[in-house]
């Protein structure tokens, strides 16, 4: 298998290669440029006959849902990530994996932890070929030094979604941690002693995967209720004695931030909205999981209790601010894809206005449109942005893949993006000349929002007229760049080799950038 | 295109066609004996960049969308029948196709009713071939007269869904009539002035369709929450002042029957269920909405609530009855795919106990399994038995088309299938030495019960055993029949002529028999 070919520059400039593990690629074309022609992947037909009468399909354990669903070398092994840093499961399946001396699979999660680290000894040894997903903290690293096998992938959390269904990615075994199942395979993650809320991100896996095995520690009789996996999609059915650790869904980044310049950005956020009239009565937004965010959320639901506004709804990954808003009356729908703490999981258990979604719904870039960009104002980070607007999520600075892209790519179509952002880090200035990797083109992102001042994307016309005449301190993002450097000095590129270690998808499957193998000392 | 050529003998040794409207058909080869090797319908991969940004796609009126969505000579347009016989919008497609000027369109409801005789004028100017789908009442007669261009394919529940997942069926335009939408297509059936409960039958089209029209009298701002119909599925959004008479959603079967004989065949039922010893803390059920099988389920009630046992659910059809069940704690969940009345439409709103399924979930063969299988007794009717334990639903003892199959074929897979038939009808034996038209397979089908006696098939040792020593009315089939034609004769057969109509397709997209034009007088 090749393992990526000759570079090519894309319609951003950057250079990708054209093959990537052994199977040809589509340079990024620019945004909405690369139309698909194909179909959608076509799994084959099951039959009744070939599953229990009686709609029992469990198994004693793990180990024999593997081994019946085919387990073999070169296999494509997918795992959802709603337990978050709490996962049991992953692990769990390349011991047994190692054990049965398969070599060369790919792991195709929909993110990774830092749990997960557990599993660079396999990526050694041959048991795992790679990591397509998300590599964040120790996998990451480990895959910027040139270490995995094959070629890193990531994908958003829509680019999943898209990948399984155009059938660019095939799962051979899809292994679903679901908090309560019945025997025939309906799960749900709302109930049971590891209930984490939902299992949107095990939607694609479920529907295109030739083999579907539920994981459970909480099995109920016929019918689970709420189902939120059809057990029509599933082939076998182990319960254990612990699925996940729910506590540890709760991210490190779900506070409310207490730094004065990031209490300050929020605010500036929150002004610069409500001067552009996105806040109105029905509007909707989408804040992430940072801290940051999370105080422009609380800055939003104070101007709609002062007003007398409700908005629509909010997309989210929820936590207990959301909910508040919900049970406050401030806000007619959550919309949420994954949630962040378990006051988010006892919400989508009792509101019916906390209404789970999928990548499918909320982000799939390969459906007859998407929620994305029905959202007014999406609230996003990231490590780096550069004079055109071009932003950065997966690697810092210093090169080094440390993070995934989440929904992050998909929500760029918002109607309105901001990115709130610290002017420096570490004294190391965010907005650049160019990024390290690029994750999402400029003209998706409207506004940089920092410590010292806005910059509004040029391409925003109606926002900057809006916004003439506001007291804000509305700057060139030239200008930003400058004072950053003026406080910080230029700031060094990294230093990579030659070598590719991992490649960013757009929403479409077109490669946008590569991740290159960073310079150590010594080398 | 060939109507139909060369017939066959099936392994239920019914004459069956091969070519099916230009289509290669396989005879039907015994229960669980087809197992399909191919893969699922891949319908074209769509991109959001063809789609509008803000998520709106309404269009004006239900011509502009059909003549968007590419309404041509020869395609298939689909319906679903939640609204029963007040559907508003099946008559006005064709209305619209014929003023086009189109022609040879296949429809493909999920059902037909009465309202729609009003297409018997474009049945025979050719606006439209056929009709793939129950042919109740006018539109069935028109068939058995071999008045319709086409051949009629007439498919369970299941079978519909089985047909279009395989790709046997390729809907062009798929048209869902919906009491809720908001503009990105998200729609439901349970709120709105037009609600009917669900929208489960048109799950395969929304999935599976090139092109998605939503046509609602309630558009509400995005989300539409709850969504059992996916935007992102949806191509064309139209508003019109009403979409449907859900007032007409009562069949007149729904009411309890009165009928001395029939209330014995339901008390005998009952006495059934229970000395077999079905009737449990925890059992399921699911009965019809005639009036013997409503007059069943208050039996059950009885001595569920005598008993302080609970059911853990009922498959329904919902209506009165099994709500005021779910509201007075005698069961868990129904699990509904379709409302009977307008309490069935209310409960499903306001009670989370009161599940929408589909007939994915419900009665698809080509799944991993399906709900039918796990029902521990289905009470159904038939319009002939014989004395095999083979039954059909769809024509009479005349030979007359006049019924769907809906789900019947499927709820055959329960762990006990009774069919409470009177002895006869209209002095008209039901029990035959062959049944008119075959559309169950006999080992399927466990018990039948008359006012006059039971007849368990031989094949269920285990109920004959259990039944050992019981009081009830323990008769062979062949003793049943005898008893009826000494009261009614023996029964002429219907004459037919040589030609076929229609064929009745069995569960895994075989065909199980042919019905066969009806000998008129003077002919």
């Amino acid at each position: 298998m090749v393992k990526y070919d000759k570079l090519v520059k894309n319609a951003a400039g950057r250079l990708v290669p054209t093959i990537v593990n052994g199977i040809e690629q589509i340079p990024y074309l620019g945004v909405g440029k690369f139309k698909p022609t194909g179909r959608k992947s076509a799994p084959p037909i099951a039959s009744c006959a070939d599953y229990p009468d009686d709609g029992n399909k469990t198994v004693p354990t793990l180990k024999d849902a593997l081994v019946k669903a085919g387990l073999k070398d070169g296999m494509t092994i997918s795992t959802h990530h709603h337990f978050r840093n709490g996962d049991l499961i992953a692990n769990q399946i390349f011991d047994i994996a190692h054990e049965l001396g398969i070599k060369n699979l790919r792991w195709f999660p929909s993110a990774s932890f830092p749990c997960h680290e557990y599993l660079i000894k396999y990526l050694e040894d041959g048991t795992i070929n790679r990591i397509e997903g998300s590599m964040n903290g120790p996998l990451g690293k480990f895959t910027s030094q040139g270490k995995m096998k094959g070629l890193g992938v990531l994908r958003s959390h829509g680019g999943r979604y898209q990948a399984v269904q155009d059938g660019e990615v095939h799962i051979d075994i899809a292994v679903i941690a679901a908090p309560t199942s019945d025997p025939f395979g309906n799960a749900n993650g709302v109930n049971g002693p590891a209930a984490c809320g939902l299992l949107g991100f095990a939607l694609a896996d479920s529907q295109y995967a030739d083999k579907v095995i539920i994981i459970t520690d909480n099995l109920v009789p016929f019918p689970c209720i709420p189902w939120q996996i059809h057990g029509n999609y599933v082939d076998y059915v182990v319960k254990v004695d612990q699925v996940g650790l729910p506590e540890k869904i709760i991210s490190g980044t779900t506070q409310i931030t207490k730094s004065p310049d990031r209490l300050l950005i929020a605010e500036l956020t929150a002004k610069f909205c409500d001067e552009a009239g996105i806040i109105r009565n029905g509007f909707s937004y989408q804040a992430g999981a940072g801290g940051t965010a999370l105080s422009i959320g609380i800055y939003f639901s104070e101007i709609l209790k002062e007003r007398g506004w409700k908005a629509r709804f909010i997309r989210a990954g929820s936590n207990q601010y959301p909910v508040k808003m919900l049970e406050e009356g401030l806000v007619e729908y959550i919309l949420d894809g994954q949630t962040f703490d378990l006051e988010g999981v006892r919400s989508m258990r009792e509101n019916p206005g906390h209404v789970n979604t999928s990548p499918f719904t909320s982000y799939n870039y390969h459906g007859k449109g998407n929620f994305a960009t029905q959202v007014d104002v999406v609230i996003l980070g990231a490590t780096e942005v550069d004079v055109n607007f071009n932003a950065n999520v997966v690697t810092h600075s210093d090169g080094l893949l440390l993070h995934g892209i989440g929904g992050w790519q998909n929500c760029l179509f918002s109607k309105c993006t901001i990115l709130p952002v610290p002017l420096f880090r570490d004294r190391m200035p965010v907005i650049r000349d160019e990024v390290t990797t690029l994750c999402g083109p400029g003209e998706l992102i409207d506004v940089i929002i920092t410590e010292r001042g806005i910059a509004i994307n040029p391409l925003r016309k109606d926002l900057i007229e809006k916004l003439k005449g506001s007291n804000l301190p509305i700057k060139t993002i030239q200008k930003l760049k400058e004072e950053a450097e003026r406080i910080c000095g230029v700031p060094e590129k990294p230093q990579f080799t030659d070598e590719v270690v991992a490649v960013i998808k757009w929403v479409d499957g077109t490669i946008i950038d590569s991740v290159w193998r960073v310079k150590e000392e010594g080398r």
